[in-house]
């Protein structure tokens, strides 16, 4: 079966987004990521800061502190209410038509669709280093750290949500090692994985 | 880089035994996953039976009682004498020429060369007890119980031996889910992936 609808998690530094815009383009697919995160914030009131820094990312360092956030009278915390409202804005994208997701834990949320295709995308510490050390102008030390983090919060958030474990196999149809294959070859397996 | 060693870690029933065989036809290269039991037999002593017995699989059910096994004068059980002489085959077969090797650990002792490739194929239960129970001619309930026991067995030994996590994505270049891209699929694609 065709594949109309890929998602991709993705480990900080390892490319997936730019491996899921160029394969969406190959592809003749919507790309959505930054767009999911204008979407939220205007349909549901959230603000575009506090989508960017909780949409996907655990505000929190542990599982254990999300017990004691302010929670609404439905018992919903806003990041509750943050997540619910993106599965809802994933699933609508999924019914538009054939797309790339980056993250989002769309691969969780749209689990029972058979005509998706979720992918993950990881590598080397040493290469993610590099690549963001790169793109985000730092010292590849500064890398580690912020790779280290921001890792941190996808897993803990996706962990929390899903009641699955990031980055486990079972959750992926396919993982890539793009520091060991290279990004414009994870693109060209893609491509041709998903036909 | 070409990669002229391709080993293959896979869930029991996943079809990864015969698409590393496939694979291994199509690209021309060695195919070794009997022939290395053969070997190992013949070269240290061990009988073919015992070998197909431990070669791959913990004879024990935890890892707690390998605490009690016997040990030879330098503290090595028979299975370590065992994983020893495989460690020493690996290393051999893939000095010799491209390849394609089917489990025993091959991937992490192979973990230092840059020409290969390391897969892992996986599966849902419900497709893999469906094979298990075509091949093997048993019912789909036996099927599920035997999936769960020999992959049991693999993991643990896999874990004891190289202290790393059995289907951990960390450990390959590229994982597939074969109840979802079908078999022949997989074949295809790392007909690409390892060009």
């Amino acid at each position: 079966m065709k594949k109309r609808v890929i998602t991709i998690s993705r480990e900080f530094g390892s490319g997936g987004r730019y491996i899921g815009q160029k394969l969406a383009e190959q592809l003749g697919y919507a790309f959505y990521d930054g767009e999911i995160i204008a979407k939220v914030a205007s349909e549901t009131g959230f603000s575009k800061e506090f989508v960017e820094q909780n949409g996907e990312y655990s505000p929190r360092k542990t599982l254990f502190s999300y017990a004691f956030v302010g929670r609404d009278s439905h018992g919903l915390s806003v990041e509750d209410r943050l997540y619910e409202a993106q599965v809802n804005i994933v699933l609508d994208l999924a019914k538009k038509g054939n797309c790339v997701i980056i993250g989002r834990c769309a691969d969780y949320i749209l689990r029972d669709r058979e005509d998706c295709f979720h992918v993950f995308i990881h590598g080397t510490k040493q290469e993610k280093a590099k690549r963001i050390a790169t793109l985000y102008h730092m010292t590849e030390t500064d890398a580690l750290k912020r790779m280290k983090e921001m890792d941190k919060k996808r897993s803990i958030h996706y962990n929390y949500y899903t009641e699955r474990k990031w980055g486990d196999v079972k959750n992926y149809d396919i993982t890539l090692n793009s520091s060991i294959l290279g990004v414009e070859k994870c693109i060209e397996i893609l491509a041709f994985a998903c036909k």
